[in-house]
């Protein structure tokens, strides 16, 4: 009986992260400019909405009573642990600042989104000032509420127990590896021939669209748009993925696609039986971006892929099979090129770890009030100088005006790219050994066995596991660092 | 007190609407098919959820305390005044019944999406059937509520206070009057000059755009977009209008644009102090339907607004000044042409108040029980031809299947079609008579001092007052239907 209540509860809280996931889909693509204050006020209703049924006093009592229904089997019970963590969660938290925090987070982003190409870090100080208000203000209550530390309790939402203590030593680990590797990567690897532009966007979208099929990705229960920075959201019977052409070099679109589509595939292979209930839901978003980097780094960007594809770019973009800058030695030399760069979303896979521990260490110093927003550029270039080298000056474009992520709000997330990047390679390590020719099957453009071995080993578990669990059941190991660093040392040496 | 909680508490329900206007364009624009059962979901949950907040007991008590005070201002009591109403007509209708009919309509709505293109009956007439079934169960819910008969229930939901006596002796003065001004209009008019295809989308769009801003509307505040029936959608602040286009011929999507652009520029020109409050919305849809056809008939298809245009169609279109059929005396002869045709978006304004007077006659057949869903195909055969001298045999494709409205719930919304050409009408003579050099104006393109005369006397008074006084404000005279057909005789003769 409460159990059934609880389904029905939370049905409409289902139906209500639809609305919110469209909404801020239509925001990123479709909406014109002057629609962003209604639809920040909206999504604010909305989130409020939400919050008062997930925090629902009864919800406490009904998923204390289905935990001690015996007869209830493993994913209802599943469901009723997810409920009971988004209740524990949202009651830690006022509406009024659940809303107030939604509000400003679009607001902030809104700004954002004229600022950055500006280089118009000013325009954009005042509006992030009060996202990191809030954020602090959400982590305190929530940290009070779970007795967490305030940073870890904001990565639990975004990754459920992940915390400091098990990424300080795994990025300390990171942190002091990586250099060698991406020295002797620079040092040692051949440079690509150029791949030289323009690359128009038609040509670009029409490739990128039939490669997401080929991989898998059924365009019957989604769609593919441009935005300002590639996100894959909507709905697991809608997924909308997103991407944007740079003409100058079809590489970052036709990745960004790629990665898209990893996380689009986990959304699309949920169980169908589970829709609108919090156990049916894609697990956390490390376990997410696994998905993405399986698909984009363990696969794409390896020399199976590449030979099954390069004929397929070269036709899409018209370019000649004798040209050897279009060869699939080539291409691959140009999609494993390791460089110390400034932004994040395009660095390779040996420096992306070390762009995350810049923002991994200076998020959790905004959320303790260490650090203060003013002081943010400045401790940004004092981090990319230490971490990776660079020398940023007044250009926050490519600075800390470079991601979305802080200006809508989501502090505590970056973390999850890195241990995403490291179960991937857990993951692959593991359906190689399960496929024994999976590299043939890759080459031949079959992907249809490695989808299935997803899809059984991850996407149709959805949140009746965490994420650790889904790992070890997977690959017959705990989630550790030592299958990535293999897969660097393979691919790059070092 | 009591007003600042209603005001509160209505702020959430306009937000909802947001989410809901948004969705909706969604599921007709972008979404793939296999969305739909999700969003169907979604948007019960929606329209379950302000049903909920607008039905609460305290709304009822609240607006009538409010109405109590004295120093309310016009537009608070006014505001109260539409809470209250919203209340009256929610509280008439359970909450499962609100659900469970949004749900049953967006799933028809689906289902004909797919039939109408098959001319497929059968394959959306169960659905229709359990549409019709609950569009009955919730006229006469509000019927016994408002003590109305029930379909006056639901036309009052569209446009306050509209009913049966007020148009059947509209309806048979046209009815009488309007065959022999189509009789005599294609025994006189000349035939147009063929205007011979095709015409490439894209040039329709660029023509499309260009003519929309000419005329006001503002792009910082909307979009344009592609879809199956042209509506005009979404937000004061983000309009989205949508529109088809057909290769063979160009002035059907010209004028569903211009059309579209007279509703939006309504919806833009609200007032933006009473954004997401129910007096800050636009009025009932026979006022909205007024300025749609107010820009489509009275202005853009009479010859001023032609000999404007024509050059900027040309040179869109690629046509050359030198051929006859691209004058503006052709392009107005085609844009004014009569028929007795098949479809009602694309009929000329003398037969179309007989289209809709077909689905009125039929509408209330449905609700009151005297026609079955099994029999509309014949019952709309033998009306066509008694109204249109129409032969359509087993075509339903341009029979009952060629309006979404009743697949998707709408029912008793026709009549707003013609009682807005009526006032259109009126309108536009009030404001020639305002604006002695209205013609000129609008043959030298300025729109601005008519959109001035729209605003101040239509759209910034949003639901402040109620249809009727509008049109008496802004006309001096009661709504009839004089102008009108003091309109079509100058127009078309007869």
């Amino acid at each position: 009986m409460s159990y059934e209540m609880l389904h029905r509860e939370f049905e409409q809280v289902g139906r209500l992260r639809h609305a919110q996931a469209m909404l801020t889909w239509d925001e990123a693509v479709m909406m014109p400019a002057g629609g962003g204050a209604a639809r920040a006020e909206a999504l604010a209703t909305l989130a409020a909405m939400e919050h008062r049924l997930v925090s629902a006093p009864p919800i406490g009592d009904w998923t204390a009573e289905a935990l001690t229904n015996e007869r209830l089997d493993g994913w209802r019970r599943a469901n009723v642990h997810e409920m009971r963590r988004a209740w524990q969660r949202a009651r830690a938290l006022p509406e009024a600042l659940v809303a107030e925090f939604s509000r400003a987070s679009s607001r902030c982003e809104q700004l954002w989104r004229k600022a950055r190409p500006a280089n118009d870090w000013a325009g954009v100080e005042d509006a992030l000032d009060r996202v990191m208000a809030l954020a602090r203000e959400r982590a305190q209550g929530l940290a009070a509420a779970l007795n967490m530390h305030p940073y870890d309790a904001l990565m639990d939402g975004y990754e459920p127990g992940l915390n400091r203590a098990l990424l300080d030593p795994l990025f300390a680990r990171l942190t002091a590896e990586l250099p060698a590797i991406i020295d002797r990567a620079i040092a040692t690897q051949p440079k690509p021939l150029p791949l030289a532009g323009p690359f128009p966007a038609a040509r670009q979208e029409a490739l990128g669209r039939m490669l997401m099929e080929r991989l898998g990705f059924d365009f019957a229960r989604g769609r593919l748009d441009l935005t300002h920075h590639p996100f894959c959201g909507g709905d697991p019977d809608d997924v909308r993925v997103t991407t944007r052409h740079n003409e100058e070099d079809f590489l970052e679109s036709m990745f960004a696609v790629l990665h898209e589509t990893g996380h689009a595939m986990y959304e699309q292979g949920l169980p169908e039986a589970w829709r609108a209930q919090p156990v049916g839901e894609s697990g956390g978003m490390a376990l997410h971006e696994s998905q993405s980097l399986f698909m984009e780094m363990q696969v794409c960007r390896g020399p199976a892929f590449l030979d099954f594809a390069a004929p397929l770019i070269r036709q899409a973009l018209g370019r000649s099979a004798e040209d050897p800058a279009w060869s699939a030695g080539n291409l691959h030399r140009a999609a494993t090129r390791v460089q110390r760069s400034r932004i994040r979303v395009q660095a390779d896979e040996t420096t992306y770890p070390l762009h995350v521990i810049l923002r991994y260490e200076l998020e959790q110093a905004l959320i303790d009030g260490e650090l203060q927003v003013r002081d943010l550029p400045e401790a940004w270039n004092a981090r990319s100088k230490a971490l990776l080298d660079l020398n940023l000056g007044d250009n926050h474009r490519d600075g800390c005006l470079q991601d979305v992520h802080w200006y809508g709000g989501i502090v505590g997330y970056f973390p999850t790219y890195t241990l995403g990047a490291v179960a991937a390679a857990q993951l692959f390590q593991a359906a190689a050994a399960a496929l024994p020719d999976l590299h043939e099957t890759i080459r031949e453009g079959n992907f249809a066995p490695l989808l299935a071995w997803l899809r059984r080993n991850v996407h149709a578990i959805a949140s009746s596991r965490d994420t650790a669990a889904i790992i070890a059941q997977a690959t017959g190991a705990p989630l550790g660092v030592e299958a990535f660093l293999r897969h660097l040392r393979d691919r790059y040496g070092g």
